[in-house]
């Protein structure tokens, strides 16, 4: 049953306070968002109206969990000063993707959003700011805890509790051992401060052993996935290319990471944009996807052209036309099968330029062993369906074809792009099938005129 | 270079000598597990008998490192007695893993395993392995600190001295508060507990606010991802269906199901099995594919059959045979379009089964847009190539109700295959491309004929 608007707005109102009283502990900002969503596909404006009246520090953590094209909203409705005063009470990873969601719709704003803060923090999101997306800087927080190694853990408890105590940080899980020089040292688990006295040096520490795993803040975002699965770290600390310790990225970015790589992967596979298709306007979700589909029909028509080419043979033959469609639909179907296997794999770092030769051998043993199967399978069929013993040959034969050159296309081209520096990904599909469409047709309609004519 | 294997030893021996002195802190059993696997690729007795001489604490981490079929491997090299050895020094949820593999290969194996192992362990793991692995119980660890309401803060943290002594328990981050019958109350971070004095009572914390939030172990594990990234938890406490407390996920899991769940994904839209590609054997890997491409040659024959309903029009406009792949492909690759995006949404959480009239008029308008685009273009190419204006007609004409059905079917079908409980990534992608070759011949070739002849 559908909600009116007025029991929506009810529901919302209710959830807020019970929220802020403190009645029900389980609700998150998160919970909120998403019943402001559910104001907004009502009206537009009723729910910058609502999101406007809650309490500051609750608007911004409720604002960071709308999705991007809310911001641009947002930043249109609230002015600098405001907006100003919100990004200050985030943490910094979630106030420099604000401000940089405010800056796609106006630079002004952005601006000035800057320049109302206090200028320490408006030079460290102006740093954050502008790394690049692929970057580790663009998912660290700056806030952190961590010790001088010729401290005592006593001090470093003593700064903690006054940090704890201007609410300047949270989740903080580790210290991160630094020299004088804020070069990093190494990570300690909290739980191991606990244990020992207040007079333990961290120059001990360090000695007995500390977690040395950090990232470069301009390394790429997917290596430090690799890193954070691989060594399976909760908290990654993140330095300059110095070694100094800048700030940290946490489990909540990098289960985002890892979902938008694989949707990534996925929408590029079908030949479609991850970013364009999260746009409001179905104009620019469709011009995105009418450019791969632009592509793939240029690819079709030279499949034409190519089955253009054995016009006469059709002419004469008119179960070659029938028949046709099947040796091209297998070689598809198997090559997306070999190309979604290595470029997934590549993905995950099982599989790498080094491995070339055994992924593509281990591609066509496989295309070897269902080529023939199915080749059997459909030169029977066709023999019975048309009583011409020639056309089973013929058909078999284009399917052996087309499915080894399924396999080792579907794994050389993801190779190849990779070699190439580009996403493997991308235009995969479209190459791939443009060869085994070719590829079947010719085979298929070669031969029948060889054999036939 | 390729190493000698001689070289591939000493490197692996060097490696695990600067592990265990502590000379190269950044070394994780991860990159011992690496080496082991290259070790594994020359000579696969060798990389057994190197395994074997590993430390049993590092033997332990570096099992848990390797891929599944080596676990199976193991457990035929290793003495159950070993084995035993082994899975103890384990946290429980990597041990709860290994023996499930063990199973795998040898049940009356895993049943020795399980009988070495000292009785309340054994308790605890026949308990996480009994789980499913789809359900919450499968990932959780049972090791976690928790403390009674009624307690004191000192009395819990010289109780979690104890468990670090007894080196029971790393990877603390917080402290499950729960009553005398082990209900669960709340999680308080650990840094908390640093800022208390001892003798603050847990009744108190719990009155100022507790993250209350946990899963059920037998909650769908993916719905746990959906409580880790939504509420931004690095660990989730896991309790049974009445509450009390079993055990607690770690950001590590949840980054490997979250991986696992979009190469599933990939996987089954390009027909394919995560688990069968994980097999050693092309064999196995190959049987799977050739499933779903028994099946796409089934549909194949289908659309073929439909060609051949306009043999005898066919014979009469050879250019229609050179035509119709196009019809077909562009249908085709507009669907996926559309199924890939809707299957994602939905496996994000971003689109329920009551968003469906939306989802499907929104893609049916894309599918217009695109539709009519490309039916001008192709009909023009095709007016201009076989210089007959009614060919332009029947293709312009049959593009556009493909690409329609394109949209519709690719974002039906998905939907209609959550509602029957069957994941929509699996067999959609051919049930798709069945309906867009059959309705992209039939209006090409049927309108042809209606319209030519």
């Amino acid at each position: 049953m559908k909600l009116s608007l007025q029991e929506l707005i009810d529901a919302f109102r209710d959830k807020v306070e019970k929220y802020l009283e403190g009645i029900d502990t389980s609700l998150h900002p998160y919970d909120i968002a998403e019943d402001l969503l559910e104001l907004r596909d009502e009206d537009e404006q009723l729910y910058l109206d609502e999101l406007f009246k809650l309490p500051q520090e609750l608007q911004a953590l409720v604002m960071i969990e709308l999705p991007r094209h809310c911001h641009e909203e947002i930043a249109k409705y609230f002015t600098p000063n405001k907006l100003a005063s919100l990004v200050n009470t985030l943490d910094t990873d979630d106030a420099a993707e604000l401000i940089r969601n405010i800056e796609e719709v106006d630079e002004e704003v952005a601006h000035k959003v800057l320049e109302s803060l206090p200028h320490k923090d408006r030079e460290n999101l102006q740093t954050l700011i502008a790394y690049d997306e692929y970057e580790a800087g663009a998912y660290m927080q700056t806030e952190l805890f961590s010790a001088f190694i010729d401290e005592q853990v006593g001090d470093s408890i003593r700064r903690l509790k006054r940090l704890k105590a201007q609410k300047e940080l949270d989740s903080v899980y580790q210290v991160y051992v630094v020299t004088r020089n804020h070069k990093f040292l190494g990570s300690i688990p909290l739980e191991d401060l606990i244990l020992l006295g207040p007079n333990v040096n961290y120059r001990e520490l360090v000695k007995e052993g500390v977690n040395i795993i950090s990232v470069k803040a301009l390394d790429d975002i997917h290596d430090v996935v690799e890193v954070a699965s691989k060594y399976d770290m909760g908290v990654i600390p993140v330095t300059d290319a110095k070694g100094r310790l800048l700030g940290r990225i946490t489990s909540d970015d990098i289960y985002d990471i890892i979902e938008e790589r694989a949707t990534g992967q996925l929408y590029n596979l079908a030949g479609v944009n991850e970013d364009a298709e999260q746009e409001e306007s179905l104009f620019h979700i469709g011009k995105y996807r009418a450019y791969w589909l632009g592509i793939n029909l240029v690819t079709a028509i030279a499949a034409s052209v190519v089955i253009g080419l054995f016009d006469a043979t059709l002419q004469s033959f008119v179960a070659l036309a029938v028949l046709m469609p099947i040796v091209a639909s297998m070689g598809g179907n198997a090559g997306t099968q070999t190309l979604t296997v290595t470029v997934r794999q590549m993905a995950l770092g099982d599989i790498s330029l080094e491995d070339a030769k055994e992924t593509i051998l281990k591609e066509v043993y496989l295309a070897l062993m269902n080529g023939f199967i199915f080749a059997v399978v459909i030169g029977l069929i066709a023999w019975m369906w048309f009583s011409m013993p020639m056309l089973g040959v013929i058909i078999a034969a284009s399917m052996v074809i087309n499915i080894i050159t399924a396999g080792f296309f579907g794994s050389l081209i993801p190779l190849l792009l990779q070699k190439a520096d580009i996403d493997p990904a991308v235009g995969s599909s479209v190459i791939l099938t443009t060869v085994t469409d070719i590829v079947g047709f010719f085979s298929f309609l070669g031969l029948a005129t060889i054999i036939l004519l």
